[in-house]
């Protein structure tokens, strides 16, 4: 029997090469719009901006978007934006500069802080009109209802999770990642394949949601290394584009599990990448997994492209080696020691890990601490047994 | 290469048994609501609806929902409603009391009239907050930004198609569709069937929809025959309604073809409800098309259940056949004689179709007036050949 649940994503989503026109249609109704952008996106953007502009919206531009956003640094934003007084927030670029849009567009009229809405459901409103439009093909931000910040202080990293983070309307334009360097195409293409195999085994998986995880893995097993080794390739930048926005898709209804769990530490204690710290991990805790839900695996790997040898549990552990055989061939790290982590942190990390009970309990497999343990010191030698 | 397209699904969708309750959170902003009730859904909601006023929300109930609605019928709605003022409009029921709120919340205020509007992106605006529930699996309309209502002097049923009909929240909760009879639960499920098919072997299909509308075609003929059997069966009703979900959520992004425009002239003049002509149509129209896109076809009949004979060709005929044993086996008329149509209206209903160039232009195959005179022919005999 089919389980009720709740899809929440924006009303209109803007998909495909040029869709950023867009965003001219989108601000039709907007007097005054914040906008912070990504760095090497603004030149993509700005004829465009200057064109909307001559419409009579006014612009606040920043580029000032920090990887990773500490609390801190989010904060800076909340006065001078308030003083602008916008109607509309937008964010133009990769996970980081959409979840600051988003925290800025709950937070800047100071009704409640940073601190207040950690956590879920905890966002009392938003009053303006908030448009995301991703520019790497990976996070999914700009259809969640998630952002992410470190509390660098506590090195950890924290998420707000509400209904008013889902942006109103999202613009998916694979043309404005073809200039994407190929390392971080590859680790927000790993972060993506993450999203929807994570989703797809979930131990809260349903059927909506497996609908758009397996097809997203498919896409991106197909494209990603196609769009690593040759960033102008329109084609498979679409498909990774598209595979990303429906990893993304997931992430409300069903959301990550123990990969994204055990990537936490890698970022807020040792400034990971989110994407690479997901990659490594991935095959590791899906060794891990594989024997809780061996049908959906196999289903992973043939959605990878592994040839169906009728054998669920040997087409399941494919899986896992598949996954790694796309990331090696994208040039991702495969292991934990090649990201310069000490050996000795991995108590620690797994502790850390430990803690993230709200993705951990959505792993088919349950994990103890020294299956934690056990995890990060197969993916610290990056070893697939 | 993925071509570029728009999503614009209601914001919100809560999907599943029980989930009418999530009204009362959906209404917790609004002060005043104006709400079409089917009337056999009216008991069933009647103590939620009463749960929900003592929160303060105040409401206008209304059960005068007319099947098609004809223009003149939803007229007489704007006046009262707009003397009540409300800053929510709720239709609740099949295709036409959700056809209706939609109309009524864009057009209660006068500013614009019906004859304003009818075709593609009219309507100028909407200031009130929509929200459809579907107790039928069929029409889809409760995420669709589509409205059909019936002219009667000329005899057509005719479209407002806009951006602003898109509803804020749809609710489709399965438990409402359990009363609905047999008959009705039949033709409804067909239709959703029809858009489905129509998507997925659209000439504009994409594939973002053709995933949505496979996935569709699979729950639709794996469940339609349980639930026209045993209305009780759960199961049965609610993946026979993330089936019309999914058909609803086709029409926006890619929408019908030739077996609704072949249709609209049964609706129109000779009154047939929509859902039976388009199960009446829907094989012979197949029988028209799957040469043209045998592959697609083939993909609809495996959906079926039909059982792989790796003949592509041979699959797509197959195809024809198992929609019209589907549709057997619930009992619908099987030709357009048993609808009491006298053979020589085939030449002003193929006139008249040839018409609806919106939704012929979909069709993967073109549609001649000696075609459409044809298939009518077919139909009318009803047999596949």
């Amino acid at each position: 029997m089919i389980q009720a649940t709740t899809l929440n994503w924006p009303n209109l989503i803007e998909f495909g090469a040029g869709k950023i026109k867009t965003l001219k249609d989108h601000l039709e109704n907007s007097k005054r719009a914040f906008i912070l952008v990504d760095p090497p996106i603004k030149p993509m953007v700005e004829s465009l901006l200057n064109e909307i502009s001559r419409t009579g919206v006014e612009f606040k531009i920043s580029t000032e978007v920090i990887p990773e956003p500490p609390i801190n640094e989010i904060k800076k934003f909340f006065k001078p934006v308030n003083e602008f007084a916008p109607d509309t927030v937008v964010g133009i670029g990769g996970g980081s500069a959409m979840d600051m849009a988003k925290i800025i567009a709950v937070l800047f009229d100071g009704k409640q802080s940073v601190e207040d809405v950690i956590g879920i459901g905890n966002v009392s409103n938003r009053d303006v009109k908030l448009i995301t439009s991703s520019t790497t093909s990976g996070t999914g931000s700009e259809v969640t209802p998630i952002a992410v910040l470190t509390d660098t202080d506590a090195k950890l990293k924290k998420g707000i999770v509400s209904p008013f983070l889902v942006p109103d309307v999202a613009i998916i334009d694979p043309e404005l990642s073809m200039t994407l360097p190929a390392p971080i195409t590859a680790a927000t293409g790993m972060d993506a394949m993450t999203h929807c195999i994570e989703a797809y085994t979930n131990k809260h998986a349903h059927p909506i949601i497996d609908n758009l995880a397996i097809e997203g893995i498919r896409l991106i097993a197909s494209s990603l290394e196609r769009a690593c080794n040759n960033g102008n390739d329109l084609e498979a930048r679409t498909a990774l584009a598209l595979g990303s926005l429906y990893g993304g898709m997931c992430l409300g209804p069903v959301n990550t599990a123990a990969v994204h769990a055990l990537a936490y530490p890698l970022g807020g204690e040792f400034k990971i990448s989110h994407g690479v710290a997901n990659s490594v991990l991935l095959p590791f805790v899906m060794q891990f997994n594989y024997i809780s839900s061996a049908k959906k695996y196999a289903n992973v790997a043939k959605a990878c492209g592994v040839k169906d040898t009728g054998d669920v549990e040997q087409m399941a552990s494919l899986a896992v080696k598949k996954v790694r055989e796309i990331s090696n061939s994208c040039k991702i790290p495969s292991s934990i020691k090649e990201l310069g982590i000490p050996e000795n942190a991995i108590t620690e990390m797994a502790k850390a890990a430990m803690k993230v009970t709200r993705l951990l309990d959505n792993n088919p497999r349950e994990i103890t601490l020294s299956d934690a343990g056990e995890i990060y010191r197969n993916a610290y030698d990056g070893v697939i047994k």
